[in-house]
């Protein structure tokens, strides 16, 4: 074959390193492309568990200093997949040597961060992109067509959440590799960085720019054993935050995120009120997009459930046949496919870019010092 | 007020008594017309039970002979809901003495005697109509226009259930006041003549004429005690009856009902397929009307909720707002509304009438006669 | 009969009019109480309007001054149904008449007026309800009784909504007697006190007291002709209101309304996140309570979708037979009837009283002077 | 690595090819299994797009003549992914050089054929297999589960739908490489092979054997142009097939495919009505179980929409997290990984082998020569 190779370094291993390396694996027997990733090394401080990963995934070889992977001439791309604390340091140093950057969501710890990685990949003339896989969920995709194609008209209401229910438990404890989403420390913030960033980021993306937020989070174990040391600790992430806003356009924003919804173990909604039409998407049944229509005859009116399964809706041209679903992990491959068209089709990024991304970073920072300070901030 | 009285004779005081008379006291609060119905007398053997449904609707005299009842000058019109056993020596004396009749369904015990009450009520040129109040459920009403609008093209699949499970247990007695539905002395038949003429009679009302039928039947509980006798005797009804067959328009019927599917309390559902569209509706939810239409632009098709509670569906006007849902008691509302409107109107009757409502008493009993000899069968 | 009579004046003949009306009609038929309501006499400023209103429900008498009506000596209840601003001085003179009275929501223009309003009925010792009829849906009501029995334990979460779609058109005009809900001199507020009071009332009784909140409100069309002037006017009232706060109970609070939500026509929806269990509603599908146990064996769990038509669920025992669904005017019916019991029963009265709808009235003025100041209020 | 190789021979490259060797590409990645599959030839006739298809997925060479793929000494398995008219041969040759057999479904023309290669494979003592993928979707393998643990109670219903709609245009051609699913030369029959047998193979699988049947088909467009020729020529399969019948445990079924049910893409539905409990599950929610339980406290009770995601049920705990969803393709990936595994344990097969495959061709038979006689036919 004539394939080019893309050659890519994986740093991390988790739940998120598997579902790149996934993408990379599957994303050539399905779409017709230039190039073709190649698993050239993973790396992870833990050499016995990063190598078992690279052998389950077929990566070439293993490092286990990201300092030593990114020195190496034979990486093309890095993928960085650990927790956010260290998005900065390990972005920094790709764009010096000159590698391409697709990074875990989200961005940074904070705008300040997220603004430095911007300077240096632009300096650096490096490709960068930010894993927000929703954009290539294809249902959240077609709403966005719909959107684009003026389906809606004038937009009134954008609301989002992003709902679990795992963190309800006080025997659960925090920290530490498995648990640091539980940690300010490696992660910035609780359910705002974690989960409120996937909604930020499509809201941007559907709907244009939030200009005015007012938050209110909350915390509602206020102490849990700590993975590591054993210890009983004060938790110092949001359980949960909710915030109202405005969008530049003049719709409303109302945004809720939590980890004690009991019932819903990863239910991101939203949902758009336009002047003509509304949509509706919920990724517990993420391949229907509700869409509701005014301009239809007033007796045969009502929300419609679109099976997102045809070949003429976004990718599905790449997958089966018409009923048949595909899952979760597709919008991996979807954002593979897409940053290596990117490639071979030239100037235009793959988005989110970080620039892209760091619009995110502003809105939550907006959201968490709003919860701090009782009071509505600018974004 | 000049409205004219419609002078109302009920025989027969149990579920659908209740339902009935609710129709009758309701209808001119809603519907302007000229009748107004009257509840003039009802009547039972249990003197003491009919007096206290006559005081508790506002009947003005009970009788206790439905003889008596039959030959007072001051009755208009006679409502039959009693077994069905006893329809048809009823309906024969009302003919005679020139009253009008509301009859519960099904019509008849079978065809024959079906044959005998037409003839009967159209010599004597009396109003006659049978209590199939399913068509007149606002989203089944609904349905009907959308079909006579040509909206579905060339119907291929026509299908219905009608499931129940409160038969399930074999501590459940059969027979007496209560249970004479589990007797086919009283009822003719099980669940054929109680559910599946449902189905029918909404069937030929959206769908035309059936042909031709092959049917199963099944009494799942062999034994029951009766409840007034306390002894153990065989069971007589049909507990589940299924059938297929073929429609004149040369769609393909499916037909299923049955008091052992647990889950389903009254599920009656229904679905056409055209070749342009389809309708789907279930009592559970009775005011959705599931409409999908393949002219609809193919990236937004799917399966419409019509919620119907709008001002321009059918009935709807006389109610409350849009989103608000009235209940399955209104479809007798509905039903009196359209009996009296045909006064007012003259020439044609309220459907269906006797004559209409035979036609699926010959479906069921070819339904049966299927069963029994394990062949098709031509209704 | 020996029902003892509760005469009714009614005052006004609006949707609420009717559907009250509605109320004290069937009530008698389906319940069986020692009061039954009589339709003395219906009040309205416009002499041939009220009386075919009278005519059309039987209401005895019509007067065209409310004074007069409550200074009739055979009138024992006054069901004020006008316009907010005019609850106030009715109720007054009801209380110093010594009348019961039956007081559509909201309470009053706003918590001061309510105040006064309390304190006059209770001066006066006469009966007194606000009819916030979503209390007696029946599946609502079943939400209260598993609360109470402790099924959810700790609650994290209270979420409603209330999204309609009804002004979006720019050609609507406000004002006058069909639109008054649009003119903040009659109705005091827009979304705010029409449809957000229904779901804070249900919020206070499901899940106690609201400590603080942070509003926001919008007005999407600024200016409409005045329905009764022609002039083009400023809107003022709330076309959109959403709000955060916290429960005294910790539990966070989430709450919107709006107008401006395509697809939507009195979409109610409330859920509560508890430790154990969930529960959510919506009334649209008035008839379903969904329920999540997290207790269930874990390879079953999931939303359970509860048909709330079975004999032993609230109310249900009146009605029909399980899976036949009742309407939405039957939530009067038995507001109607828990008036009456209170009546028999002697000390306890119906709720919510005025003084536990005042509380309602203060959470909506906190969230107006909230979304006025841009701050947090307490309530 | 350590793994043993399974070096697979593909004949056959369409859908279901794409689709198996999608599974044996990701099996590894996901399941820690002993054997690990080869892509080591594909094969078709066509060698251009057989090479393309080879290079596409990393099948290491190619073959044009099956009988030389199955000459091949590095092959061990072979996967028979081409018309059902071809399948008899190609097993008999696979069985005689002793390799093992994964089959697509349906196993045969008819029953006669399938018996001689069941009797082929057994007396060669080669491992086969047919590809009923639909046990392997998570959901389905847990109603298998939950109905062995006894859950159900004795079955009084078991009902199955595969709906599609994509032959309604009679513009649509028959016949040829891509439509050889329309010609009964090449498929055996119409629906009752293409999609019933995959609804009876589940059935016999959840709820045992079906002794009787009475069947109906149609072919509504009885004459199309043949994709090849160009030619009109008469319709040979049945559109649309129905059946009642009996299944062994005195339950009742009810199945019915079609390719005119407008509104369906794929719509495989199953409901399962026991004592106790009922189960049901669509293939256009894959991942959904609804579950009735009546043992549940009667106010609470209702259907439970089970998401089948968590790392509790079957299959789940090889891919994401609680919430996410995979697809419908990874029902051959967990066919695959059974496979591997019944090799890794020893004697018993992966099911379902020929022997038990057969069984469902048996019902065919039994469904057709019913449908062509208008009788009952036993099994």
């Amino acid at each position: 074959m004539s394939k080019k190779p893309l050659n890519i370094g994986m740093i991390g291993y988790g739940f998120m390193g598997r579902a790149h390396t996934n993408g990379y694996c599957k994303v050539s027997n399905f779409f017709d492309l230039e190039y073709e990733p190649v698993l050239k090394a993973a790396c992870a401080r833990n050499a016995e568990k990063v190598q078992a990963f690279a052998d389950n995934w077929g990566y070439e070889s293993i490092e286990t200093d990201w300092r030593a992977l990114i020195a190496r001439d034979d990486i093309d791309a890095v993928d960085i997949c650990v927790p956010n604390n260290l998005h900065k340091e390990i972005a920094l140093a790709c764009a010096e040597a000159g590698k391409m950057i697709l990074c875990e969501k989200p961005l940074s710890m904070d705008t300040a961060e997220g603004e430095e990685m911007c300077q240096a990949v632009e300096a650096a003339g490096v490709r960068n992109m930010v894993w927000y896989n929703y954009r290539r969920v294809p249902a959240v995709t077609l709403a966005k067509q719909l959107i684009d194609e003026g389906r809606l008209g004038r937009i009134f209401h954008y609301r989002a959440q992003f709902l679990q229910d795992w963190t309800i438990s006080s025997d659960l404890p925090q920290g530490g590799e498995a648990l640091w989403r539980l940690d300010a420390e490696a992660a910035g913030s609780g359910v705002t960085g974690d989960l409120l960033a996937h909604c930020i980021d499509t809201a941007l993306w559907l709907n244009g720019s939030i200009d005015t937020v007012s938050a209110m989070t909350e915390t509602f174990i206020k102490e849990r054993v700590h993975q590591e040391t054993g210890e009983v600790m004060p938790v110092n992430i949001d359980d949960a935050c909710t915030f109202m806003g405005k969008f530049s356009n003049g719709s409303l924003a109302l945004f809720e995120s939590t980890r004690y919804a009991r019932g819903h173990k990863a239910l991101y909604t939203l949902e758009i009120n336009g002047e003509h039409a509304s949509i509706r998407w919920d990724l517990h049944d993420l391949h229907r997009l509700e869409y509701f229509d005014h301009r239809d005859d007033s007796i045969v009116r009502g929300w419609r459930s679109v099976h997102v399964t045809d070949g003429d809706m976004p990718y599905m041209d790449k997958w089966w046949v018409p009923g048949l679903q595909i899952g979760y992990e597709h919008s991996f491959v979807h954002q593979v496919a897409d940053f290596l068209k990117s490639l071979e089709e030239g100037e235009a990024p793959a988005e989110p870019t970080f620039r892209t991304a760091l619009e995110t970073q502003k809105v939550c920072d907006a959201v968490l010092k709003s919860a701090a300070n009782g009071s509505w901030e600018d974004v």
